[in-house]
């Protein structure tokens, strides 16, 4: 599923690779933003991270040929779970296949021979924003991506927020229910993560579903295809316990938001992923238990936007924009 | 209760003013971080502003004069709860006697006709910690201070985390325990102030006390003298009773200071303040439930200091910083 958005120049440009759980999407970018090129592979097939590394470099050296090869790049970017700036390496991510300490921007360097710069998946979403989205002129913001995880990027007084060793910013990871739901990947309990993630999602739409007796169109839903998406299709037809699922994930996502908002008291909070297609579904409650839980000086003032960048170009534009920001 | 501390030389000097919702403290700092003379009124009892800014100007007059007069000090840096460090204002502070938003910079300014620097007062201390304490050379930590309100003041990149509009770092409102204990101040329930500031440990110790019949020195103290420094005195002597206070106290805070560093993961998180003087009491099941709740790519990394400065100069030293800072 390779496209041609513009005719291309001569000028350098860029790839952006963005790694998540289930697939890893690649494009190539040029200076203005455009992904000329876009192509992806499955993550989650590769148990061993070698093998992906060769997928990716068959999949991704078609592109690269298509804009004239090698000479004309850059350098590439990549945005991965638990990825980290300083070293390059991918560390204990729960979500991907390769367990430990990955040295991912090495492995790809070697392999493509061309610089590599790699971040957190949702830092580099967090730039893709700044850069060309609802967050661009902001020097003070949080991204969160709400997908098979709920990453996050922190931008304070115009940077990202690295931390002494590059981990910073692994919000879905903060703890909003004390002795709350399991995380199976982390075995942490009430993280932010159990709760709004899609599986998060689904898993309060089979709880509430169990709990109630009420009469639901999600009852005729199979199981592994409720999500967010056949939640909000019930909600918007009027489906009382759909609109629940929405109201108690908003709950759970608005006292995480209004600590979040506590500690860095950014001017917007950015949301993207599947889940924010609900639209006012889910940003009504969330606001509300947002609002709720701030303490005076904050409330009213933080706007919570939805990403306007298409879904499949925002993780590779943010990934190729630290090509651009490393030079 | 003013002091001399070293003798004086003809260099320019700074003022740190210190105000907390108890008392205010004051002092006259050298570029070397020594206090020369400091002193002190009470906040609480000046129900207006303008009569605690004419109980300042007296008291703190005395003080410039034993240097050599105004011509000598650079100019004032303050600390206070919401203090904006953008516009000069204290705004909504929960612990304070001047409701609203109270413009405290220009006042002290056009009262002493000197320039005024004023930030939140963990803020303050924070740059104390960095400047001359046990942050120093660090570029990412949090300081939490445990007073009558928990405070807390977050450096990442070297740099002051303020917020897009100056009041960023309110930990001590963020919420920990949902639906949790009320706080009188804000209204919200669950925040972090609410179980580890010193009224919050109060309030634990009797909750303690009333829920179980166990025996405990601690049914002999005073209601209104208990406080975390009657809990140590008895947990030290072996009362269970007093030692389970502090493990709850420091299950809230561990979980809280988790969830801090998972947003900004730094270098080390400095405790300061009346609960820190229970040392290993209440450290140890801090440092438990903080690493319990940690994704493993933050474990075993964070230190949990103390901070060294004494509780008198911290506060002074940390707002007079603002002055050099300010040039």
């Amino acid at each position: 599923m390779s496209k041609a958005a513009v005719p291309v120049s001569q000028d350098t440009l860029a790839v952006g690779i963005d790694i998540g759980g289930t697939g890893t999407k690649f494009g190539i970018v040029d200076h203005d933003g455009n992904v000329l090129f876009s192509s992806g592979i499955s993550t989650k097939k590769h148990k061993q991270v070698d093998t992906f590394i060769d997928e990716l470099y068959d999949h991704l050296l078609e592109l690269i040929e298509k804009v004239g090869g090698k000479s004309r790049i850059k350098g590439i970017g990549v945005g991965a779970p638990n990825g980290n700036y300083y070293t390059g390496t991918i560390e204990y991510a729960p979500n991907l296949p390769w367990k430990g300490i990955v040295p991912l921007a090495k492995l790809i360097q070697d392999k493509f021979q061309l610089p590599t710069v790699l971040t957190n998946d949702a830092n580099a979403a967090a730039i893709g924003e700044m850069e060309y989205g609802a967050a661009k002129g902001m020097k003070d913001f949080i991204m969160i991506t709400l997908g098979t995880g709920v990453g996050s990027g922190i931008v304070a007084n115009g940077h990202l927020i690295l931390g002494h060793d590059g981990f910073a910013g692994e919000l879905g990871h903060t703890i909003i229910v004390p002795d709350g739901r399991l995380h199976p990947g982390t075995g942490k309990h009430g993280s932010l993560e159990s709760y709004a993630s899609a599986t998060g999602v689904a898993f309060t739409a089979r709880e509430i579903l169990k709990k109630t007796k009420r009469k639901s169109s999600l009852r005729d839903v199979p199981k592994d295809e409720l999500d967010s998406k056949s939640v909000y299709e019930a909600a918007i037809k009027g489906d009382k316990v759909a609109k629940e699922i929405f109201d108690f994930t908003g709950k759970i996502l608005g006292l995480a938001l209004a600590n979040f908002v506590m500690f860095s008291s950014p001017e917007a909070v950015v949301l993207f992923g599947g889940l924010t297609k609900a639209g006012d579904l889910i940003l009504n409650p969330t606001r509300e238990h947002m609002e709720a839980n701030l303490i005076q000086v904050f409330q009213n003032k933080v706007k919570i936007l939805i990403s306007h960048l298409k879904e499949s170009d925002a993780a590779i534009l943010g990934a190729s924009a630290l090509v651009w920001e490393n030079q």
